[in-house]
């Protein structure tokens, strides 16, 4: 376990896929931002602005980043990043918790 | 939307009932507690030890507290408190955003 101290958190969840993936956003004092989510199993593309730091904390996932043909296996305590103005799919086996990062 | 300020927020999400519902932990600068959480559909019993508001900001649900026969109708927007010691059955019809504030 770990804390993020003196931040702000949004009150309301990001909602997405309907809530099968929800997330919460919390504002650093340097306005750096990072989301805290859960994602039920399913599968799931997003595009990023920002490049992302995706750490999975506990759950399993394939992964394929835009451009890749393959799946890669992601598991709790593994992260990935994925590059700015891209996509990325994933494949969630287990329920999976998170901690995105978006990265200047 | 809104937003709490100064806060420690815990970056492991708390997950109950498999992962169908699951929060994450803010603690405030004089100690209090809140959680945030999104509930999938499903019917959810939770035990509580302090007394709990629970804030519903998105979503329906029928909520039926211990010692009660029939079901209450909540809605985002609405709140309900639970006392200490007690339990309370939520049967969730749609995705659900609340948060809950733990009571001294």
């Amino acid at each position: 376990m770990s804390e993020f101290t003196n931040v702000t958190v949004v009150r309301e969840a990001n909602i997405y896929f309907g809530g099968a993936v929800a997330s919460h956003t919390v504002v650093f004092a340097d306005g750096s931002k990072k989301t805290l989510g859960v994602m039920q199993p399913g599968e799931y593309t997003f595009n990023t602005g920002a490049a992302e730091l995706m750490e999975i904390l506990s759950g399993e996932l394939d992964l394929q980043l835009a451009g890749e043909t393959g799946w890669r296996p992601i598991a709790g305590g593994q992260s990935f990043e994925v590059p700015a103005n891209s996509s990325f799919t994933m494949k969630v086996k287990t329920v999976s918790d998170y901690c995105c990062s978006f990265l200047a």
